[in-house]
Parts: C-alpha cells; sequence; structure tokens
C-alpha cells in the first residue's frame, strides 16, 4: 500500500510531489477538477497533457482498480510522471508519449477525461474525446486562457455533450511576512465540465 | 450501498441534499473542506455546527469504519441531518443536539474536528478542541465573518497546535441568461488548519 | 454648480442614481472604468449601451467643456438617463436613442469610447469604433459574458489598436448580519482597453 | 502645469512612479482608495503610510487648493515621494518624515485622512484621526493582513464614526505568454471607510 499518501481524500500538497521546472496544477485546483470528475473504482481515465502527473496520481489513487492514461507530449514530463507514480506507489496508470489527439488513437475509449492542458488543441481533443467518451461519461477541462475558456464552452454546449457546468475558482494562500500575515492571490483558473449524452 | 453518491471524491452537489432554511456549505467550499480534513478510514470525526449534515454526510462516506458526531443546536437542522443520513444510506454518524462547546463533553476523543459553524463561540469551541484532539489530529475551520477568522488564527497559531494553513476561496458558478452566459459569484470563504502537536 | 456630487473623484454611490429596472454598472467597477478612459477636460465621449447613464453622468462631471453621446437602444433606459443627467445637474450630454452601430454613424469623432452594454453587437461596434476614434483616443470595454471578454480581446488586440490591457476585478461588499459581518460578492468584471494607433 | 498626467481621473499608471524597493499601492487598489476618499477642492489631507507617494501624488493632483501631508517614517521612502512630486509638478505636498501617531500632532485638522501602511500602529492612528479629524471628515484605511482589517472594522465601527463601509478587491491583470494570454492575480485588498459625525 502507498504509504507516502496514506487519505481517502484528494487534494495532495503541492510539495509532496516532484515538479522540475514543468507546470503542476495547484492543490486547491487538482482537488476541484478531481471532485468534478467523480471518480469510482473501475474507471478508464485519460488525464490529456498530463504534465507532473499530479491529477494523473491523484485520480489513479481514487479509482483503484481503474485504469489512467496519462498523456503528455514532452519527454520531461513524461519522466516526472513516472517518478511520482513511483513516489505515490501508484501502479493502475499507463504513461503515453505524444500529443493529443494523435496519441489518444490507441487509447480504450474513456469513463472520465481530464484536460489539464492542451497547448493549444483543445477543439481537435474535445472532439476525439465526444466521439470516444463513453456514454455518461464526463471530460473536465481546465483553462487558464480566455481563448480556452469560450472554445471549451463552445463544444461543452453542444451536441453530444450535456449538462455544461463551470466554476471560475481563485485561491489566495496565507503566508506570514515578518510578524504580518497576508493572503497571496494565486491565478484564477476555470474548470469546466460536462457529460456525454446517453444515446 | 449507497445508491445516492457512488463515487469516491467529495463535491455532492448542492441541490442531492435537504436544505430547508438553514444554511448549506456549498459544493465547492465543502470539497475543499474535505480534502484539507484529509480523511481515511477508521477516524474519530466531530463535525461543529453541522447545519443540514452535508460535510457530515461526505465525511461519513470517506470515513468508511470511522465515526462522525454532527454536533448541531438547532431541533429544525438536527432533522435535517438526519435526512440527510438517510438519503445517502450514511450510518456511522451520531447526531448530537446542543451547543458546543457543551455538547463536545461526552463525545471520544477526535481525529479530525470540522468548525464549518460557530455562532461565535469559536474561541471556546477552539479551546475545547486544542484539549482534546488526538495527538497529530486536523482542525478544519470555515470562516465567512472576518472576526471568525481573527479568532481562527490567533488560536490556531500557537500550541498546542502547529502547521497553520489557510485559504481564501472565491468561486464562481456558470450561468445562462438568456443568450449569454456569466459566472455568477459566490461569497469567498476562508479555509483554516493546523494540527495538533505529537507530545 | 451640481449639488448632488460635489467632488471631484468618480465612484458615485449606486444608491443616488435613478435605476429602475435596468442593470446599472456598480460603483467600484464603474469608478475603474472611468479610471482607465483617462478623461480629460474637452474630450468627445461615447457611451456605448448606457443603460441607466451612470458611466455617463461621472464622464460628464470629469470632461466640462467636453461633450458625452450617451447611446442607448431601450426607450425606458433613456428616460434613466435624461433624469440621471437632470439629477447631476449635467449639461455636457446628448442622448441617443438607437441601436449601436448604427446609431453611432453621424455622431463626431469621439477621444473615448466607453462600451458598458453591447447587446450582442461588440464586434460590429468596436470595428465602427476602429473606423471612428480619433488618434491615441481609447476605448473602454466591459464584458460579464465570456463570449465578449474574447470577442473584445480579439478586436483590440489588432490593428488599429495598440496598447491592449486589461484586468479581472471581483469585488465584495462589507455587510452585516445580525451581529456578525461578512463580506458580499458581487460579480467579477473585466474591463478591457486599448488605444487607437497614431497614424 | 503637470505634463506627466494630463487626465482628471485618478489611477496613475504604476510604472509612471519612482518605485525603489518600497512597496507601492497599485493602480486600481490607488483609484478605488482615492475614489472612497472622495476628493475636492480645497482639502487638508493626511496620507498616512505613505510609502512611495503615489496615493499622495494622486490625491494632490485631485485637491488643487488643497494640502496633503505625507507621512512615513523611512527615510528612502521619504527621497520617494518627494521625487514623485516633482515628477508630477505637484507642489501641495508637505513630507512629514516620522511615525505616526506622533507625527501627526502638529499637522492642522484633516478633511481626509488615508492610511495606506499603518506599520501595527493603526489603532492608535485611528484613535487619534478619530480625535483631529473635522466633523463629517472621511478616513480610508487599506489593509492587507488579516489582523489590520478586524483592528479597521471595530475602530472605524464605533464613535465617533459613522457610515462604516468595506469593501475587499481582487485585480488580476492581463498578461501575455508565448500566444497565451491569460489573467495574473494581484493579492487582494481590504478598503474600509467611515465617516467622523458632525457633532
Amino acid at each position: 500500500m502507498n504509504k507516502t499518501w496514506t487519505y481517502s481524500t484528494p487534494g495532495i500538497p503541492d510539495g509532496l510531489f516532484a515538479r522540475g521546472a514543468v507546470p503542476m496544477t495547484k492543490e486547491e485546483v487538482r482537488a476541484l477538477t478531481i471532485c468534478r470528475a467523480r471518480l469510482a473504482p473501475g474507471q478508464v481515465i485519460w488525464d490529456v497533457g498530463a504534465g507532473t502527473g499530479s491529477l494523473t496520481v491523484e485520480a489513479a489513487l481514487l479509482s483503484p482498480q481503474g485504469k489512467v492514461f496519462a498523456v503528455e507530449q514532452k519527454e520531461e514530463a513524461v519522466q516526472l510522471i513516472r517518478e511520482n507514480c513511483r513516489r505515490f506507489d501508484v501502479t493502475n496508470v499507463s504513461v503515453v508519449l505524444g500529443r493529443a489527439p494523435e496519441a489518444l488513437c490507441d487509447l480504450p475509449s474513456p469513463d472520465r477525461v481530464i484536460v489539464g492542458g492542451s497547448g493549444g488543441e483543445l477543439p481537435g481533443i474535445l472532439a476525439f474525446c465526444a466521439a470516444r467518451l463513453n456514454p455518461s461519461g464526463l471530460v473536465v477541462v481546465n483553462a487558464i486562457a480566455p481563448a480556452t475558456l469560450t472554445a471549451a464552452l463552445a463544444v461543452l454546449g453542444t451536441h453530444p455533450f450535456t449538462e455544461l457546468a463551470g466554476i471560475q475558482v481563485q485561491v489566495s494562500r496565507l503566508e506570514q511576512l515578518g510578524k504580518e500575515q497576508f493572503f497571496r492571490a494565486q491565478n484564477a483558473v476555470w474548470i469546466l465540465c460536462a457529460q456525454k449524452e446517453v444515446e
């Protein structure tokens, strides 16, 4: 059993992950993203633009007997994903080096798709997910660019997607500066999700 | 097994709970609060100022073989907690009608304390928790009033508490207004947490 | 001289305006919008989608010897604009009943354009402003819909516009609830601005 | 006449000020602070904890025939205030090197007090202002520390103060990162204000 994270809740502290120079989804946004993905044992989960693999690790821990496919185009990030999987004793992960949506072709059809990073390819990725997602499967998209937000809203608001929902979340973290305390702002993130219609 | 919520992740939609006129911790803040409580099977958990019991239900689901004590002084809210426990097939909950901290006296020592509502009694409640919390146990406080924020910071920043951490989280939810979409702001909440020192 | 607002600073309290059922730009967002418009005496200013005329009044007060053209397509709102101009003794305003961009055709070329409301016509309005704005003139756009945000970013980021800048501002206001104080969140607004290139 | 800032609106861009290593109230928060101070020609204005003098300069520009007293305890900051006054051709400012509240003793009674920085002395400063503020004068306090927030709320909510109002404002600024745009979050600030009762 995993000794690094022994809890049943998501929201692993950022500092427990190997990071390098790869951007990482921060603890609170990661927790809310995982929550919106409504994970359960036995699911097939795609983590697209997996980065450091922090979402991958959380998803793998919360879907035992499931399988997470972490798709990432940067070699350096792929190494980090592998290291983070080792660090959290996560064995139900396949790391896929490649560029989405092409790299998604040979994967089994997912119950959940998490798009943490899309490198400007979001419409293509979501179109691919629309085709491959299992009926009543969920897709969750993180966006920090306005263009990503509107691209996601456009696709997730139309057939075969339904139940479009979204939040903007802005977190500030308590810090000590000398004798004073203040809250340091983190950049706001949009978390968007939708369900594939049951045919 | 619970049929209402079959997922391993917290963040149950607000609409699935019975609510009445009792204020409820909203989905996103509830999810982050539960995540910061770092739940695990077998814990003793106090939910102080349990309100509708939404945090109680989430905690009970994520700590099977654990026990949640939901403490609430309003009779009307106690009924809601019981109804929500039935609704989610949660059986590891004891509802305690009474006013904290007095109502906490006869409860077994907790591994986790969640203070969702404190009715102006926060310093007394936290002093009581400081005495009764098991070593390395965690306390998580939700605050919407500035006075609650500073009261919590003062107590959680001193012995026997350590590892003070806190966030302010502000969530806005996507809504459709005619043909236009916008994000409706929800009030910001502070989530503060600390650990009891290992003696 | 105007007796209702005797100060040299913008940010007139919401409650001083006649409002009816017409949506109004709130005090803080209005103040920041006016500030970003960098007003000065003698300017020609278009307030497009003027609504209650709250931006019109503030602009008129801060540009004496200037002229504000308040363009609004709803008859009911036009009445409010006139009433608010009377209330603040503002005489350098022309109210134009009509739909932008058509209603802008006969107006003198502006030094400043403020687009508070665009009714889905933003690209057309901004294209028109691009043609008519005086060299080194400024345009300021308020957006609450994601689609408005990205439409504004697309146009204001390209020729003949330069110096694109933007903020998202989220304000929460202190309220008293019984003995407790809290901050009630208002919806976030994007304020975008750009300058027309000097030819 | 001042050639650096020729507009009638506050909200001078941060980059136009000399800054050094002294923390500066950012453009948007500065604009809203100045707006809440409701300035007018001829006022006596105290800027307590003046820092770089950015609030001092804005106040001086908006209160011609008025007088701004910029009180600051750090020699390095005092030099910056003087430089910024020169830069904006502002001549109605007296810079006072010293620690508030002691340094306020010999100043003429103010119509407006702006407390941008209080170095932990806020209760003493506000008690002094309560005594010296002219009837119906206004005080505006910026706070980034929770302790400052609650200290200000406590004093400004009681006699001789009335009309307590406050906001939390959180601004994010558009930035370009390669081909992508995003909004970079700035730390939230509380702006609190109150009026001295007319005796």
